[in-house]
Parts: structure tokens; sequence; C-alpha cells
């Protein structure tokens, strides 16, 4: 086991979805005085299929054991379930642990369990301008909130905010709102759903299933035949042919998640910026730019001002839950 | 010019909204290490009506003349307004004026200047149990984020959170989040207004001007010729007959606020608590609590547990806004 008392060993930190682990080691900045200003970096990246694993504990030893004696001072895992106390579950793994016992078994000095888009918003802040791709420039109000929204296989929503230079992140659960309609059209789909589900979330139709959702919901209201796509194959066909009914999906889409992210930052108040995440938007980035995304987030009456002035980022950086859970240990630890 | 540079000399704190400026003076506690748990009162309360100044800081210098030369080390002033930068409007009152410029014309050492709804929020925690009605006990998570949401004039919307006992405070905009609706009935009463409204938003229906539309809305998809009612009288009818329309429209009212607070709580992961404060609510407090307002608030699909497990709190202490305001100032001063 890898475990030393030395604060200034580097510690590992994971990223531990339904599908993957990853896993890298960072080192801790020398005389580094404010931790948010240090530089991270993640070295020792590994990728582990999370089904050869029975638990947690496994994957963090297969990991640990990788490492072939390097001395870390702690961890910090970014897991896809919500972590409130001792007892955290891995939604789609259905993997049960207690931090605690966790720590034990680990033999580690210091434990952090995140959120996995907590880390992913920690992260935000620390990407590079070049993984960044400018939706609304505005004009950001500092030391207000960050909002982070990433519709992907759900739609994950985060708010980081900072107080003294200290950095405070909360998982939210805004996927799960209920999705709110700004016209005649939009309320003709919810019309169709309302009787096939329980709820209208924003998950429901914003996402990447929800764009096939969304897909079949229009092809009703437009009383058109057709045979179910899937979210990939609709974004496809968009983007080959805008005359298609493909593009006037994904055209409705974007100003419906637009809307979606409007309501979010009023709600988080979040004046410094709006960051898009998630893996289906990276698939149309210049079809979202061309579409009525910002004007669908801006469309909130005498809000327009107030919501035109919050810059929207979307990042094209993939793999940015490794080093959020890094600045986030780091500052959570002072190290 | 009651002004000195002792920094245990007592602030002032004061509360600007449209119609009244309210003023206090709060002592610094002695030898308080924890900004926190220090036990905070506002002596010497005032109120004037706003309109008698042409000024903040006319408004400001009559209160520290009242004070007949006791020194004050400094000020916290909560408007009715967003404050972002230097410059800042008061909405209704159309004072504007530059926080650096008003600092040097009060000739004080320490100004801080916030929204009202923010300093509201940061005088939930420190409400005394005795004026807090609760509406749903649930389980809170620790460190989670804290949700205020107020109902009156329009829709105020706060977040508190806390990270290594440090408060951070934002000020949203929650209110002005597009309305959702959860079934057929709801929608009619939006397809009513859709004509009539630039954006439906929650502050639309779902405060004092709220319900009396709601109330007209609801009459017209119940095919009813009703002359129009004020809020108050509303109120009173449901109060007075629980077989009237009013009672009807009120009871709506109850389970859509549900509904947008559990929204609002979803969006900023407030599994903390949501309070309930504004002035609308404390009219019908219990038939508040017989509604279906919980009902809404957790009726979210697969939420509906994370929703239940969130403590909801009624308010009923009226006047917060000054103690927010000092606790909020004594933080920020680390006095």
């Amino acid at each position: 086991m890898s475990n030393t008392n030395n604060t200034n060993a580097p510690f590992i930190v994971a990223d531990i979805g339904g599908t993957n682990a990853r896993f890298g080691l960072v080192d801790i900045p020398i005389a580094s005085t404010n931790p948010n200003a240090a530089a991270l970096t993640v070295s020792q990246q590994k990728k582990y299929p999370s089904s050869s694993f029975s638990g947690i504990d496994e994957a963090v030893k297969c990991y640990l054991e990788s490492l072939q004696g390097i001395a870390v001072s702690g961890a910090c895992l970014a897991v896809a379930g919500p972590v409130g106390n001792d007892n955290v579950t891995l939604t789609n793994l259905k993997w049960n642990f207690s931090i605690s016992e966790l720590k034990q078994q680990l033999n580690l000095d210091k434990l952090v369990i995140m959120n996995d888009f907590a880390a992913y918003a920690c992260a935000t802040p620390h990407i590079d301008e070049q993984h960044i791709i400018e939706i609304n420039q505005g004009k950001p109000v500092e030391n207000a909130p960050i909002a982070v929204v990433g519709p992907g296989t759900g739609f994950g929503v985060a708010s980081l905010s900072y107080s003294n230079g200290q950095r405070i992140v909360a998982a939210c659960e805004g996927g799960h709102m209920s999705l709110a309609t700004h016209n005649a059209m939009q309320q003709q789909v919810i019309n169709v759903l309302r009787d096939n589900f329980a709820h209208i979330s924003i998950e429901s139709l914003l996402s990447g299933p929800g764009l096939a959702n969304l897909y079949q919901a229009l092809a009703i209201v437009d009383s058109l035949r057709l045979a179910p796509l899937k979210p990939s194959e609709i974004t496809k066909k968009a983007l080959e042919d805008e005359s298609s009914f493909s593009a006037k999906v994904l055209s409705v889409f974007c100003r419906w998640l637009g809307q979606a992210c409007g309501d979010i930052a009023l709600a988080q108040g979040a004046q410094a910026a709006v960051y898009l995440g998630g893996g289906i938007l990276l698939r149309f980035p210049e079809f979202l730019k061309q579409s009525e995304f910002l004007e669908g987030f801006c469309d909130k009456g005498h809000m327009r001002d107030y919501l035109s002035d919050i810059p929207i980022k979307l990042v094209t950086e993939s793999n940015s839950a490794l080093i959020g859970a890094a600045y986030y240990y780091h500052q959570a630890e002072g190290v």
C-alpha cells in the first residue's frame, strides 16, 4: 500500500462513472501560498472499465498498485452519484460504500469523496482558453456565482462560488427541474408527452436521450410518421441537411436548452458565467452557436439585459473531472 | 458626523426599500472569535418613509444625526436593487449612487452595500424557532446550500452556502424564471395569459399581484365572469369560505408555489433547507400547511425522496433584513 504521512507526497484523483474509472496522480506544487493560484497537473493517467471491479476499494487499490511504490498522501475521488453523508451509492454501478471505512481500507491519511459533476465544475475556471468556445461574451459580475450545465446522458448542474479566494461548489439537481415552455409549439410537445412521463423535466428533452424524445414528440405535433432515431443519428442528419426534420428538431433543442440554461442562471444568480459541458453539445458546436440558443437564454422579459450580460462558454475539454478533483482537494486540504 | 476609527464602536445597518427606510445600531460583541457564533442584536431602530429623502446619503445622515453623537465604525446598507459593481440603483426609488462616493460623503471607514433579499437570507439561520412554522421536517444535508424564497410584491430568491464556517450569500433572480406547469389545468392558465405577458415568470402568478392574475386567469379557464379582486380580498375570502372560488384559486396558488420552490431547490442543490419569507404567505400560514404545497414541491419524478428530505420553514419574523445585514457585515469585516 502506497501510503505516507508526508503531506508533500503527491495525491491521487479519480473520476469514477458507470462506464469508466479514470485515475491520475497530482504533485503538490512547491511553496504554494494560494491554493487557487497554483497550477496543478495530472500525470500517470489510467482508465479502467468500471465493470472490471466489484467495488470502489478494488478500483483504487488497482491504481495504487500500478504506481509501483510511489508514496501518496491522500485521494480525491469524484463519483457519479449524490454525496451527502458518510454513505455513498454510485447510481449506475450500484456500488455502495462508507467513506470512513474506505479510508481505512485504503490506509489513506486523507480521503475526499465528491460528486463527479461538482469536480467537473471545479475545473471550469482552470480550463485553457483554447478549449473554450465563446457562445456569449457578456460582462461578468466579479465574485458572482458560476453555473455549470452539462447535457449528456443526463443533465448535470453545479454551482461555483468564491469568497475571499475560497471556492464553494454545490452539486445541484437542476436537470430534474420541471421543463417550462415559452411558446405554443413547445407546449404542444409537452402535451404529447404528458401522458407518458410521470414528470417532464429538463433532462426528459434536453439531454442525449431527450433529443430522441423531442424528435418523436415533434413528429407527432407535425403529424409526421417517422421511425425513432438515435440522438447521434439526429445530430448527424441535422448537420448534413439544414432543411431536414432532424435540423428542425435540433434547432428547437438548442432554443429550448437556452431557455432552460437561462432559468438555471436566474435561480443561481450566476452573473459571473455559465459554462456548458457534457458530451452531446460537442457534436454540433457551430450549429449551437448559429442557433437561437442565446435568444432562448435571454428571452425572460425585463431580465433580458441581466441575462445578455452573462458570459456563456462551451467547454471542449472532455476530461476535466480529474483536474477539478485535483483543485478541489488542493483547496479543501490546504495542501 | 458620528465617525471614528475605533473598530469596537457599533455599526449601523439599514433596510432601504421603495416604501420604508429602516435603520438600527449594532454593538460589536466583545471578544468574539467566531463571527458566526456571536449573537447580534439591533437597537435604536428607526423607520422613515423613503420618499421623505432625495437620496440615500440624506437618509443615512438623518439616522446618524438621530444617534446624537454615538460614534459608529461603519455601515451595512441593504437596498432594494441589484448590487454588482460600484454603481447602484434602487429600482423603485430611482436613487442612483456610487458606493465609493457615498462612503466619502458619509465619512465612514467601512461601508458595505448589499441586496435587501440577500440580507434577509443572511438572517434566516439566526431566526428564533418561535418565529418559524415548519412546513416540512425533512432530513437536512449538512453544509449543503440553503434556498431562501420570498413571494411578496415580487418574488425574491437568494442562496446561502457555508464553507469552513464562512457564509456566502448570492442574490438570485429566480422569480423571473419561466413558470413551468405540472398538469393540464395549469397549462390552460398559461395559455390564457400567453398573449398578455411578454414572459410568464414565477413572479407573474406566484406573488401578491400574481395571485390576482391567477384569479382572473382561472376564472376564464372555468368560464366564470368575475370582477378582478385584490390579492388581500382573495386571501380573505378563501379563509372565510373554503368552498369559494377564491379558496380554489389559493389552493392552486399553493400547489404551484410548491412546484416552483421545488425547481429552485433543485437548481441550487438546496439540501440544507428552503426558507419561505415574504409578506403574502403570512396571511394564510395554516391554509399553506394544509394545502398541496408540499406535494407540489416533491412532485418531480424520481427526485421525490431528495425533495421530501429538504426541510421547509416559513419565517414569521417580518423585520429580518436588519439582522441579516448585521451578520453579513460582522463576517465580511471580520469584526
